[in-house]
């Protein structure tokens, strides 16, 4: 394919895309494949010659689409939003087209440099204390990863780290082994798995700190367990504070717990993975006071800021913390200013998204979401045989049938076998609950009222299996 | 932006995009700018107010293309390739609109599931043993990871895992941290600095294993070390083979290592990152012959292969050696069958490299890069200021002027300020040397023979410069 030809297929496939998101609402947003549908309608192995563009773009229809899942579908309320939005699809394109790796200065100077001036722009934007931002000689400031997960593991591999040298400069005869073995690090029973995940990387313990009735994490409880830990000869050094959990966007009391983190030098890392997107409105960015106790903060634009994925920011305070963790210098990539990791130009997305929205188009696309997530959590106060099972703070409403999770499972389940909707639960302790979350950038008060007559219809179809 | 907005600015973009590969010859290929430059071009806080996309790209020409290091001139021959390709481009328009999360089955079913076919059609078009297929029930099989480094960390942390258990199971006395503190893992003293900060990252000790005389790993050095180590008490876990190193591409020798590794019991990986493309053409698999003794093999289609940034592919012959070391289920995941992480679309791009080059399309594609490498080669044999460092086998020629280590980086100092070519260099051994990587998908003999003449020009310049 040369150029004269990508011109024309580019443009094609950009009204693909179009087409695709024009008629979104028409395609079921859950599709009805069962696992290893796909393979039967593909061959088992490459073909030898070339095939056409036409070709391929005819099975996307035939073989790709009939197994998506439809994450911009006005009607997918679950998980957690997933971001998509033209100026970030454009950026991409452009990105993909100038194709460099961003791993040091010199392999692509614009590309590092834009990535640290976008994450001060967004520090900006979210308040965030001065210490997190570059600015022109700071030593903080934010980079991009590829998820949250990835920016809990960098930041706890971080702090094991600075935590074994500083226990060996003051006990030079523990080996590193013997610090390891006793290092711990917490976050609440309701943070994400990808902490216990980076725990287990790490080879390092990992403990659940319980969280209050409010599924938040108090002061009161990181202290006992460290009080204990210490006790036992434990070397606390990280704690993995959440604000806007999977579960039910609750927030750990950063207040409370970044003093005690700073007395008792452990690592705090604050993860909003999702809710931090909505930290650029001045009503929500209360939730996130304290993180000026914290190490290092992190969320998603990718989830909830129109930038598409992967964009992940993390800023810490210090930057060498990082770069000491894993500097490795061989030759090849020594090539002056050596800086950031393996990447695309991930930068572009950011700033095309923050220039065609603009800070107050952010803001307004956020303070729609928590509008409509309210008018789903009024419609469902308003059916008393449901119940709320968290505050509604953002855009995720937490709800159930006041009754057995038997019943819950089986509603959910009608739920997304009926494919006009799709929703995915969690627990809350001991309880089944619906997860309905605002995700897609163009779902309006009409979907939302569609999506709770659906539920509230099935939910009487629930009641009434259950008398028979 | 709307989507009759998107298409006539998508439009534009793919046309930005073509122009751009249409004067890639003509651009600078090094930029001229120095660290900071960026930072002085743009404000210092997002805009308030949506601003326009002609600005916005008005902007890249005057701000970012500016700092870009442009990967796909023809005149660049640094590091190894990366991928670019039209199919790959338009696979990633696609995977962006359709914009899916693919971290489980339910997720994305069509996602996952391209994902394993393609892996599939790569393995048999690198004639990889049966073991390392799904097919259609298989235990082993393959899955997209962003990098090769990432591949490494994950066997890494399953090997680990597995030794972990293994040992526990037969001295159920010994704590994971015993355990841990006694693990070694090993690679060539060639190998990428990826290995070391895999081991950095599980917390466990990783040795260099010296290579020979043309930079390979031999059997006997493995076993030498073993030896010793076993002695020591060490527990020996992971080996990390390299076909086609870094600093100048040589091979370790599977057929020699791989029978250890399994008499030891120690998970060996093969990292071909650059190389491992080559093995689609029958008279370069040879140099993956031993691969069968391998728990692991990855290499990255995002070097050499056509498909861009990112797809590294790795293949193991147990996956549930990967998911044991990681399986974590919160119920918000479970949804049915899980697998796979967190990523895009990125199968998508396979699929339409695939179809779109053909086998043959591809394998001409690398014979094309290799027959410019060994026509380099034979330039600067003709040229007897100048010597080979290393066998030619693949696409990187590693020389230097029969002088010292100053002057050579006097040399390539001088080549790359004049920003004619862009090249990096390395050290074998004690020497400096320059490595020059066919690397554009556009790059032509009479690029390389510019090239030469160029290097050639100002090894002249250097002797005179040491004469006087
Ligand atoms: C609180 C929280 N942390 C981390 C994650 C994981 O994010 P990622 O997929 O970017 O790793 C999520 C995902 O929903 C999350 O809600
Ligand atoms: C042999 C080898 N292994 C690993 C890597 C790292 O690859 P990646 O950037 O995909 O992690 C490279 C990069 O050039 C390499 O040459």
């Amino acid at each position: 394919m040369d150029t004269s030809e990508f011109r024309k297929r580019g443009k094609e496939m950009v009204d693909y895309i179009a087409d695709y998101y024009d008629q979104l609402d028409t395609r079921q947003v859950y599709p009805d494949v069962e696992p290893g549908y796909l393979r039967h309608l593909i061959p088992d192995s490459a073909p030898q010659e070339p095939e056409s563009f036409e070709d391929v773009l005819k099975d996307v229809e035939r073989i790709i689409m009939p197994g998506v899942t439809h994450w911009h579908s006005p009607y997918f309320f679950a998980y957690f939003p997933t971001a998509s939005s033209f100026p970030a699809l454009l950026a991409d394109v452009l990105s993909g087209g100038i194709g460099c790796i961003g791993f040091s200065w010199a392999a692509s100077p614009a590309c590092t440099e834009l990535e640290t001036v976008m994450l001060d722009w967004l520090g900006k934007m979210l308040n965030l204390p001065e210490e997190f931002l570059a600015g022109r000689n700071g030593e903080g400031g934010g980079v991009i990863q590829g998820s949250a997960s990835e920016a809990t593991l960098v930041t706890l591999l971080a702090a094991r780290t600075k935590m074994i040298r500083r226990v060996q400069s003051e006990n030079p005869e523990l080996t590193e082994a013997d610090i390891m073995s006793r290092l711990v690090a917490y976050a609440s029973d309701q943070a994400h798995s990808s902490v216990e995940r980076a725990g287990l990387i790490g080879g390092v313990m990992i403990k659940n700190i319980p969280s209050d009735d409010k599924f938040a994490v108090r002061g009161s409880a990181l202290k006992k367990v460290l009080h204990e830990d210490r006790a036992a000869g434990l070397i606390p050094f990280f704690f993995c504070a959440t604000l806007g959990t999977t579960p039910c966007c609750s927030f750990d009391r950063l207040l409370e717990l970044g003093p005690i983190c700073n007395r008792e030098t452990i690592w705090m890392h604050v993860d909003a993975a999702y809710a931090g997107s909505a930290f650029i409105c001045p009503e929500f960015r209360y939730l996130l006071n304290g993180v000026e106790f914290a190490d290092s903060f992190n969320f998603n634009p990718h989830k909830w800021l129109l930038v598409n994925f992967d964009c992940s920011a993390l800023w810490v305070k210090k930057r060498s913390d990082l770069t000491s963790a894993f500097k490795l210098d061989p030759l090849y990539l020594q090539h002056c200013h050596q800086d950031s990791g393996n990447s695309s130009f991930r930068s572009l997305k950011m700033w095309f998204v923050f220039r065609m929205y603009g800070i107050k188009g952010l803001q307004e696309y956020i303070r729609k979401h928590v509008k409509l997530s309210h008018e789903f959590e009024n419609l469902v106060h308003q059916d008393e045989r449901f119940e709320i099972c968290a505050e509604v703070t953002l855009g995720l409403v937490c709800f159930r049938l006041k009754a057995s999770n038997e019943l819950n499972e089986a509603l959910l389940k009608s739920i997304n076998e009926s494919r006009k909707i799709h929703l995915v639960p969690c627990h809350l302790r001991e309880k089944f609950v619906l997860r309905f979350a605002i995700c897609s950038r163009t779902v309006e008060s009409f979907h939302v009222q569609f999506a709770w007559k659906h539920i509230s219809k099935l939910g009487v179809l629930m009641d009434f299996s259950l008398c028979r």
